[in-house]
Order: C-alpha cells, then structure tokens, then sequence
C-alpha cells in the first residue's frame, strides 16, 4: 500500500466536500477511536475462539471497520506531520528490545 | 508498506515469544482500542489549532502511537482473514457514493 | 442514586433474558467502551464552543449515550467486586494530592 | 451517590486550579473515552473467565479505573446540561421495551 498516494487521495476527497477545516488531528483521532470502538463492538460478546471463526458477513463488516480505522490513521499521520513507515519500522525496533525472544532448547 | 511482509514479521515477532494463544482478533481489537485512546490522549485537552501544530517531542509520540494502532490493525486483518487493501478500496468506494462531491460552479 | 439497587435491577435484567453467561467484566469492559465512544462521537465534529451548548436533540442524544456507559460501569463494578463509592473517595483523595490547588492570593 | 454534590464538588476542583476553560463536553468525553479505555487494558490479555477472578491488586486498579470513568461522566452530564438519573430510568425503559423478557415455564 502507497501511504502518500491514499494520503493525496483522501485530501482531495475532503477538498472536493469542503471539509478541510474539521480536519484536524483532535478531530480525526476523535474519529478514528469511534471507528475502532466500531470494530470492537463486533468482538464483544463473542468468545476469543469465536473471533477466530467469523462467518462471511463478519468477516465483511470486519474489513469494513479495519478500513475506517485506516484511512483516518493515514488521514492523522498525514496532518500530524508523521512518516508512518518510518515510526512502524521504529517501533518493531524497540518492540524488540523490550520484548526479547524466549530462549528456546 | 507490505501489508503482507509485515503481517509474516508479526507472526513471527509473536511465535518467538509464544504468545500465539493471546493473538485472537477479539484480544487483538481490544489492544488496538487502547492504542487508540492512548493517541487520543495526546490530544485531550488541546484546541483543534494546536493539535495541528505539534513540537517535536509530541510529533514523535504522535507516531509511535500511530504505529501501535497500525502494527495491531494489520494483526486483526492477518488473523480475522480480511484482504486489508481489497477492504480499503471497497470502503473509498463506498464513501464516495455516500458522500457525493460538491457541485461547485 | 442507589448503586446497589441499580446492580439489583440489573441483574435481574440479565436474568430474566439467560445473559449471565456474556456478563463477564472482559465483555461488560468492551461494551462500556464501545457506549463510551459512541457519546465521543456526537461531538467529533463539533468545536468545543459549540460542545458547550447543544440542542435538544443533541442533549437527548448525549443523555442516552451517558445512561448507556454508566449502566455498564456498575455492572463492571458490580461482577468485579468494586464498591464504587469507596472507589470514588478514595481516587477524589488521590487526584487533590496529585494535583494541589493553585495558590492565589 | 449524589450525582449533584458530586458534581458541586468537582466544579469546585476545577475551579481552584483554573482548569474550567478546558471542561468542555467535547474535551472531557475525550478524557473519559481514555479512561474507559484503561479500563479495557486490564482486560485486554485475560480470559473472560479469568477477568471473573481477580487479584487484590487488579481489583484495586479496576476501581480507580472506573472511578475515573464515573468522575467524568458526571462532568459531561453537568456541563452538558443531562439530568444523569431521569437519563438512567429512561434508559432502563427503553431497554425493556427494545429486549422483551423470556417467556419462561
């Protein structure tokens, strides 16, 4: 996926409805914590082995909403001045240094 | 970004330390959740102005959220077996049929 | 308002629709959140001037919104083994010497 | 619990450290999604069973946990102009009607 083409994309999205001025980082993460909570909403009275299993409606629903989260996480990154490549190498980086792997036999 | 390359790194980064059991999409969009009000905590108390014009230290918090939001949302696709770029491209269609464009002179 | 009855009628609620068994505080959390997020939601796109003075549809809106989370809350302090009042003592007691007042002259 | 001294009490602790320019409804539903989501991260590694099972050390941050929660809720119902127990009765009325009881032998 080409981050700085979906960014370019959504701008003009937003240009072409005039909705520049409501987007700001506070408000694009007010947004994007609604859609995870969407996502969630589907998990939540499911047992974890359940949310293993999803039938084909779910499933969609389920792309639907890992969707909405994306597109206003780029949308923040994009407005928030952030490289986003950049901090996910960054931060499997210190994942590691925090988490070190289990010895294993 | 390799949406799949990274998912295989996350497979791999989890089997190292046996937390395989844990990385169910329920658990998974849970965790995802709390990365996101950890992002929006950033911006809680900030005008909208201001969450657009972050220093240094906020635009590198900023991103390492970010990046917990994504690293987790690229684990609940992997495993609730959603094709994540198919999902993104299915949604921009949608949302522009949703919301049409402004007619403007 | 009587938490504990409010516990009472609630799990009498449950009980009367066979729910006990999705009343764990696991899925009662995810549900509280997602309510949680749906009342951020009414003001995601609103300034914080105009957060302050809502409609009466809005206000409607929100108080069925705060009903929803405070429903789940005792819920979760209830099957937690929280005793909710005591909670709020003792975190008022934490945030004052956590925060100090101002001193003015 | 008496929401309107609760309240009294809270505006007075705004009050004495300045802080009232920033409790706007849009801004403390933003600070109570994050607790919300605090909350949610006690829970997001465990079972549903085990979240049934509680330390001593886990329940005494579950209830500062939801004490968060709550302080901020009657914030938002104050400064939103919610009266929280009519919110909760009317609540509790729509959810008989929306989910019928069984019909038990």
């Amino acid at each position: 996926m080409d981050f700085q083409a979906l960014q370019q994309r959504l701008r003009r999205f937003a240009a072409d409805r005039d909705w520049q001025p409501w987007q700001t980082p506070k408000n694009l993460a007010m947004a994007m914590t609604v859609e995870a909570a969407e996502l969630l909403e589907i998990f939540q009275w499911l047992t974890p082995e359940q949310s293993l299993s999803l039938g084909d409606d779910q499933r969609r629903h389920l792309g639907e909403e890992l969707a909405d989260v994306l597109l206003y996480l780029v949308q923040i990154a994009d407005h928030g001045g952030v490289d986003l490549e950049a901090a996910v190498e960054r931060k499997l980086a210190m994942n590691a240094v925090k988490h070190p792997p289990l010895q294993k036999p």
